[in-house]
């Protein structure tokens, strides 16, 4: 992407105002109750509360009217833990034995061989293409309702190898400060994710507050049709719809939203486009990056490992730099937020 | 569809329900001011407001959730007139002239030449292929953001050829009152319309109160790219995406709101997988089709005419028949509706 002069002004005309804002904040800000208490008082922080006081103060000319208050949240990475993998994946190869009690013929036929190996390792490596095959073989033709209520059980069960704790207890504590202030400031609260937008449905309503309306993810068709007494119900097809990755992301949001987002949250470079068409409209702005640089509390990975990584999907030298370059905020796990997860003390 | 024994008795225990929330109504509704004053006091009207009391009340059995308050209506002859042809129709067929100035070749190529004629019988006899000929060759391409423009710029001069009017003054005063009426009791109100997405969340805001993000529509792909100066855009696809009519529109719920819908509304065989779905969930359900059975204030068409009609895409005689069958409620513009359009007196 090329940069030019009008982005550069554009970009030092929004500091120039942020930080205008930042000195209301601060005389302002005194008698309320601190909105992000798990945040240490640095310039990300610093860059949220102003940023949410010029949008959302009449008169500011920043001024952004409620309806148009739209903030989308990639969700693996930035808003819970995405290691060791994906917890979708997780729950799929969780469901290849039952798949494969059905269809025997798959036992001998990779990739269904080595996740039934249970060799961690070896399944830990396996390619994106064989993890779609596993999504494909495990989801077709189930009703969407069974569905709803096997991921719910799975997710009450299972338990992430490393905290031995519900996936759903992993969520950033910081970002769900984040989401509640800025509902609390009118904003309307998207999670959009590269991840099966049923299967985060499931529990983004009780984990983080956002209907299912609200989440946009990788959507495969359904078709409808009637059970044997006539009640009309939906089935999972292995036609996909959107792939809410990359590029995807802005697509994913004009189909599902219609509206070009204010502010933006992402971790990889899946995430990129959609920062870059937040970042594109006009007023003030609001794209940060959550960078995974804290190996004892959480985990490193991309930049903060010598910056030198360049694998897609995971915030990448290129993505640090469009993002200095940009003027987009990115967030430190190790410096940026004194509590990451709720159960710590 | 088949009709159980079970589904009978479901209709039966939910018609107690409602009747005894009818007599709730009328000991508590006597001090409020009347939410639907455009329709007759009939059984469409009662069927609505006991529906609404019952849902919404807290400690009545039927007590639905706020989140879980979800209405949707089709649009073209649910919520404004379809009549002679739907507006996106017309606001396609008036681009043609610049689309085939730009591509000459096109001017002596079906259906392009009937619609340069101007004949005006030629051009509503053409069928839907040809239709959609046209919106692909004036859509494609597009940037959304300019097509948005153009549909608002093309709203605010076109008139509809009997009344006069701008089309979007055509929606109905009893619907739009319908809509409110449910808004303040806590429903989120959706169109989904086998119309254009893109084209109807153009006016949906100012026209209904239905922000882009409650319109489900007939949506095609878009791509994303960057302008000369690096500036990223979204431009309309040729690829389809949601087709939003029949079983599309329960497909279209699933894919963007991601809940049955409490309450339905549809006029034509279109709507009919929208209305079971919608009409197979658990507890208290609204299910209505407006019926055109008034050739003076607007038009009559349908089963209003000897109720024979069975082209599809209208308002069938085994739609009516599944309608009575299965106790969703017909509404008559000539006998429910008192005014038709705010313009009249």
């Amino acid at each position: 992407m090329a940069t030019s002069a009008g982005q550069l002004r554009r970009t030092f005309c929004r500091t120039v105002a942020l930080f205008c804002a930042t000195m209301l904040v601060s005389v302002t800000a005194q008698a309320q109750p601190d909105p992000l208490p798990s945040w240490t008082d640095a310039a990300a922080k610093r860059v949220i509360v102003a940023f949410v006081t010029e949008t959302t103060t009449a008169g500011r000319p920043g001024f952004v009217p409620e309806a148009e208050r739209i903030a989308t949240f990639d969700q693996d990475g930035t808003l819970w833990v995405e290691k060791p993998m994906y917890s979708q994946v997780m729950y799929c190869l969780d469901r290849v034995p039952a798949v494969v009690r059905e269809k025997p013929e798959l036992a001998n036929v990779e990739p269904f061989k080595t996740v039934l190996s249970g060799d961690r390792a070896a399944i830990a490596g396996l390619p994106m293409e064989d993890l779609e095959k596993i999504l494909a073989a495990t989801l077709t033709g189930m009703p969407v309702d069974v569905f709803k209520a096997e991921a719910a059980k799975w997710l009450d069960t299972a338990r992430d190898p490393r905290w031995k704790r519900p996936y759903t207890d992993l969520t950033y504590l910081p970002m769900q400060e984040l989401m509640r202030y800025l509902r609390a400031n009118g904003y309307k609260t998207y999670i959009v994710t590269g991840g099966g937008q049923d299967f985060v449905r499931v529990y983004a309503e009780r984990v983080y507050g956002i209907p299912p309306e609200q989440v946009v993810g990788t959507a495969g068709a359904t078709k409808y049709g009637y059970d044997k007494d006539g009640k009309p119900f939906l089935t999972k097809e292995p036609k996909l719809l959107l792939n809410d990755n990359d590029a995807g992301k802005p697509e994913g949001i004009h189909l599902m939203i219609g509206r070009r987002p204010v502010a933006a949250f992402g971790n990889s470079t899946g995430d990129r486009q959609m920062l870059e068409y937040t970042w594109a409209g006009s007023g003030p702005r609001l794209a940060m990056l959550v960078l995974h640089d804290d190996a004892v509390r959480e985990y490193a990975y991309g930049p903060a490992q010598g910056l030198a990584e360049s694998k897609v999907g995971t915030f990448t030298q290129a993505l640090y730099d469009e993002a200095v370059r940009s003027g987009w905020t990115v967030i430190s796990m190790k410096n940026d937020w004194k509590r990451i997860f709720s159960f710590e003390r």
